[in-house]
């Protein structure tokens, strides 16, 4: 195997990536050339902008993170970051207060606009701040066309009873801990794949789905049209790594976008949720948490290549083997 | 006297504008009560558009030298400044890199940017910032339209044997090393006086032109058109103060942008250059600096109340007696 692409959300995905090629450069994943060409496709529904900039929260974790820039401790934005902005539009009263933007960060971010602003799709952009960050893949935005999630909300003072907020209030303000009652992603079903995406299906020999949210990260990736046509199509297999362990999310919140789609909040109901390929499904191969071994079974019986391995990503050791297991479930 | 209105560029201007309120609230100044009001008209032709943000240099440097943000030190700025954007946006190589902004000033950049993209003007937003800086005095931009101050220098390499460079990059990147030969200011006749600039001029007790560069900080103010006309219909008398001590600049380029407009760099002549309203020009009195003094009989020719005081803004208190020997002058 000489070409990987990998689907990603932001920190999961980031995490993922890194043990990744931790493994694949040194030999580790059978099958596969030390020096395999990885392209990531990214969820960018969770961008947003905000004062008046335009913000790609899972791009940047990715990029960061492989370029060596991301505070390892937080999981995302900046190493050695300064907060003289937050501190300075908290002073003028700016709204939202609540969305804190570090000072390096907003670099990234001004370029960013700037280059957006000048008529660059967010792809030529993505790849003008690579070639700061060396990723050591190619980095692609899933659409160059504006997508946004935005979560319903329970609101008792609404004539509807319910709010709808954009995902990073969702996230950020209310720190997923209100129920979600629908999830809405606004212009994904007019996006289409940016420049590259197709292609790096189509001509992958392993597609890898990291433990990213099912909802709001991988699922809105799989909802630009033509995305699960290209899986479909592609000769590569195609694994996914469960987010879910023990029933419940090792990071983020998938539980309660599960929930709002009204899937189980186990390892092996996501890896129906997902579906085998022969099925009209984008999966191969299933990777759960070894403690979830006794869901091994009803994947089988769902057409689903699965195995049980440890899941926790606690370092890019821990990662590459998740990673070299991924790749035996269906290399056999 | 109840109302004040102010001429103001940025360093000079500011330095000026913080001297005379220490006097003023004091009741120092002859005439005047102590809770007059002080209105500023700050140039705007300094402004330029750098990595996708609106920066008002002039503007800024006032609301924050009379809101105590500014860096004394440097004159210009945020105190407690950071420089992360500096290093990012170097990192990412992105032009200009000559021009640093502070991640602080970031902030005030950002608020207003978004406020012109969402339609209000530059006075509005002007007027918004000051809500939080709160500089004791009523600050307006010269005009809500786009002035900007371009500066012609020799350049062999060129056809022309010129080049035309943003008034920014000659001041920053040349450090106005390089002999000006021509100032041209894009957009200054077909401006218009932003809301409250003609009123300020024509309801004002007095009107004061601080030290400021004759040129490109006054200069450019008189060219609004219907300022020069205003001044010459205010009842008030203008009293100007001169920028040049001993045949030399205090502080800024005057020196530069004089000899690009012919006239000699000596108090009397830019004393003269400005012109007595009389005479179809702007001022009434001109106060220049002791060292001067042999000046001040073609000033009188020239028809200006003109006076010799130490012109040295040390601290607030030289800049005071400063503002008191203007008032003075035409108080008499």
């Amino acid at each position: 195997m000489r070409n990987i692409t990998v689907l990603s959300g932001g920190m999961g995905g980031a995490r993922f990536l890194q043990g990744l090629l931790h493994g694949l450069r040194r030999g580790d994943l059978p099958g596969v050339a030390p020096d395999a060409e990885v392209t990531v496709v990214a969820n960018t529904a969770d961008d947003w902008w905000v004062h008046g900039l335009k913000v790609c929260p899972d791009l940047d974790t990715v990029m960061y993170t492989l370029g060596a820039g991301i505070d390892r401790e937080r999981g995302w934005g900046r190493r050695e970051e300064t907060w003289s902005i937050r501190e300075e539009l908290t002073a003028y009263g700016v709204e939202p207060t609540w969305f804190g933007l570090g000072d390096r960060d907003v670099a990234t971010h001004l370029v960013r606009t700037q280059m957006l602003d000048a008529g660059y799709s967010l792809s030529q952009v993505t790849g003008a701040l690579c070639r700061r960050w060396q990723p050591g893949v190619t980095l692609l935005p899933m659409t160059d066309d504006r997508v946004e999630t935005h979560v319903a909300i329970a609101d008792p003072d609404s004539p509807s009873g319910r709010r709808v907020v954009h995902f990073q209030e969702y996230w950020v303000r209310l720190r997923a801990e209100v129920p979600a009652e629908a999830v809405v992603v606004v212009g994904l079903d007019d996006s289409s794949p940016a420049p590259g995406v197709v292609e790096a299906i189509a001509e992958a020999d392993l597609v890898l789905l990291p433990p990213s949210n099912p909802v709001v990260s991988i699922g809105t990736i799989l909802g630009v049209p033509g995305l699960r046509e290209a899986l479909a199509d592609t000769a590569a297999p195609v694994v996914g790594i469960s987010p879910i362990v023990g029933g419940a999310h090792v990071r983020g919140m998938a539980e309660q976008m599960l929930s709002a789609i009204g899937v189980e909040v186990t390892a092996g109901a996501v890896g129906r949720h997902y579906g085998a390929r022969a099925d009209g499904g984008v999966l191969d191969g299933w990777l759960i948490d070894e403690r979830d071994a006794d869901q091994l079974a009803q994947l089988t019986a769902a057409g689903l290549r699965a195995g049980a391995v440890p899941l926790m990503m606690t370092d890019d050791d821990a990662t590459a083997a998740m990673a070299r297991a991924a790749v035996e479930l269906v290399a056999g």
